[in-house]
């Protein structure tokens, strides 16, 4: 595929990527009213502050499809305390007049919504330096002012770009449940490799572990010792002691490496959110899912996920503990009264019969008896290394065993009650919920265009 | 249990594994037919040699359950070609008058059968020295006037106590498709170790690769290259480069050990081969058999013995590579016209779906996308760290996957015929020949009390 073929398809995604001028004189607009009430209502109060824009409408990455609006307001002299327990009444209070929503969340903000869009009102400390234990957002005018320095002329198309090939392909986002890349990551890596096209080539190189630094500030030693767990590193320049992929998972890092080496192969609007396809799986898959209801309205909705994905892995592993092979797990959440986790398996029902291996012959000669007193009703043969027994599994169907599982998983808190459902092809779940339906078509019962179109030329 | 308590036992055990004085002065006077017999026409050819008794008759070691009488032509001035091509019809000759049969074997020798009682007459080299590339048979008159020099007064029934516990616990035998202890070994360890119970609790305490040198004389380093793969090496005191547990395999080293010890904690007459009882399974265990007709009798029995233990060892490895889960193989031949393996296993149907793992998202993009293009039909996954699919087994019975591998494996020669049978109950399986019937019953079908009798006190 010649570089040509690549970028005519990209300009042709851009056309649908980049917001319209319109678009951008409404945010602006928007931006305006908000920012001049907030000078006035605080100015009265005599505080010292900024207020600025901040994310990508700032720093003129936003996609057209996506209108978001983050407005800080930088108080001096505050502390972290402060903001924590009085901010949201000091930003409700200078909001009056506008129409405002409360929404949970571990640090407070108010959220503005007009004429159909939504604006994040965030109060923060005014901060000299970004560096040291701060909390998250305490680090976002930083990045946007670093990002706003660095993204040379072209360079929001093409941060647009790789966000929207990062969610085209599912692993854009950097929450807990998500576990892939921020807005910020995906900028830092245009403003790394200079381009869409170079960030891919470098993506499709990665083998974990992976260590990048943008501005060549990091100390590879101490981010590895920091973050021993993470398959990519990727040096915050705004702070170097931090990495800004912490989030990313090895599973979304696979995903992205497997996209950019086929994007790069063979070029297809697919990998581009706005094009996103589902296959269909061509033959059954058995299923079993777990539906529960619960009070979720009430809980703030990155909890209700985050639960559900720790949920949903626990479950996966007991799974695979008890001889299930899974193909795939996912989890959905209405955020309102629906929490559900999925799993493609290679079995509704185990063997009746489980091959046990016991102690070694060479050990304790306690051992041995022991094994063979509790298990002579079954049976006792010597392998090559080992004793083995036979265990007869009463219920070997999945119920039972999702059942177990479920006792032992974090389900989201206001969970009031679950039941199992199962099915012998994924194909076949007849669900009334709409939100439910639509999980299991697109996370289970297919597959991204993507990965399965015929790749053939 | 008190050393009294071992002691009692073992001598009740003795009274039945000794030889009477009748059975003696039988096989006495059956040597002294054949000897003279032997020494007349030998001498009458003008040929320098010595006969003399070998084995468990010629050390006193024999069982009272098993007569067998080995007689030795050692010519002096003959080379290993000539016994091999004219020492049959030699002794052929010699035997003119006496009822001979004539076994299929690699060395040549004769059998003189008489009231019932078998002798077995072998040509061998007189040699000086039994060291260097010799033929099994060739050292065996070193062996006879070792274990006579070295075995004292009451050495003989200490022997045949350990024999009787070999045989019992199923370990006896250094034939290729048994794997375990020959006689001579068993003599060595007496030698060794002093009593049973001496050769028994340093067996107990084995932790393999186990090293034994009766006489002092073995270079370990040298041993341990020459057999990489001997759990047990017991160093030949006639000829100090030779393990003389060569035979022993890990899985008869193991029922050894566990049965040792077992024994030195709760004796009982079950562990010695006159008084072994078989305990039926508790529950259905599934198993599938291959059982083929064909002219066995043409060939030398320890060859269709190795080649069906050869056989049942390649069909369970590649059922194990299938997907099923085996708790015993075992085989088994009338070496007349029937030879069968069977498998007791965790199920006779496999799940018809499995899971495949395909490359790592980290590799050639090329491996990646002939993995896609390959198994497009089927699915593919994103795991943590590698692309899945599925793949759907059109049969996936057992009779189908024994089939093919029927095909692979080293079926004895002769073989003409072969077909598989199943049951999801070996309890349940009904077969018309004896000898497949006992052969079932005692190896599939039950274990031996030895090792499940209630070893509760």
């Amino acid at each position: 595929m010649s570089p040509n073929a690549h970028r005519q398809l990209e300009e042709e995604v851009l056309e649908r990527l980049r917001p319209t001028p319109l678009q951008l004189r409404t945010l602006s607009s928007f931006y305006e009213v908000i920012r001049s009430h907030l000078q006035a209502k605080l100015s009265e109060r005599g505080l010292d502050f900024i207020i600025e824009p901040e994310g990508s409408f700032a720093k003129g990455t936003l996609l057209a499809d996506h209108w978001e609006l983050d407005i800080f307001v930088l108080l001096k002299g505050a502390s972290d305390e402060w903001i924590k327990s009085k901010g949201r009444e000091l930003l409700e209070d200078s909001l009056k007049g506008l129409p405002t929503i409360v929404k949970y969340s571990e640090h407070p903000y108010v959220t503005v919504s007009l004429m159909g869009i939504e604006a994040d009102v965030v109060p923060a400390v005014y901060r000299e330096k970004p560096t040291g234990n701060l909390m998250g957002v305490s680090r976002t005018p930083f990045h946007t002012r670093y990002v706003i320095s660095r993204l040379d002329k072209g360079g929001a198309d093409e941060v647009r770009l790789l966000k929207s090939f990062f969610k085209g392909v599912g692993v854009y986002g950097a929450e807990a449940h998500i576990g892939g890349f921020s807005g910020y990551l995906t900028e830092l890596l245009i403003i790394t490799y200079g381009s869409f096209e170079g960030a891919l080539q470098a993506i499709s190189s990665w083998k974990p572990p992976v260590y990048v630094d943008p501005e060549n500030v990091g100390n590879k030693n101490l981010l590895s010792r920091r973050y021993p767990d993470s398959p990519l590193i990727v040096v915050d320049p705004v702070d170097p002691a931090r990495n800004a992929a912490a989030a990313v998972t090895l599973e979304k890092l696979s995903t992205a490496v497997v996209a950019a080496k086929l994007y790069l192969k063979r070029p297809r609007k697919e990998f581009f959110h706005i094009f996103t396809k589902y296959a269909s799986i061509k033959y059954g898959i058995p299923v079993a899912m777990v539906i529960c209801e619960g009070d979720y309205a009430n809980y703030p909705p990155g909890d209700v996920w985050g639960r559900l994905a720790r949920a949903s892995r626990s479950i996966a592993t007991l799974l695979t503990k008890y001889g299930f092979k899974l193909i795939k797990h996912s989890f959905f959440t209405d955020e309102q009264s629906k929490a559900a986790v999925g799993f493609l398996v290679n079995t509704l029902r185990l063997n009746s019969l489980d091959v046990i291996e016991g102690p070694k012959p060479f050990i304790n000669v306690d051992y041995i008896e022991d094994f063979i007193a509790n298990r002579i009703n079954d049976g006792i043969w010597i392998g090559e290394g080992e004793l083995m027994s036979v265990k007869r599994l009463n219920r070997p169907d999945i119920e039972f065993f999702l059942d177990l599982a479920i006792k032992q998983a974090p389900l989201p808190e206001g969970t009031r009650d679950c039941k199992v459902m199962v099915s012998d092809d994924v194909r076949d779940v007849r669900l009334t919920d709409w939100g439910l339906k639509e999980w299991i078509r697109k996370e289970l019962a297919s597959m991204p265009a993507w990965l399965v179109s015929p790749s053939a030329p």
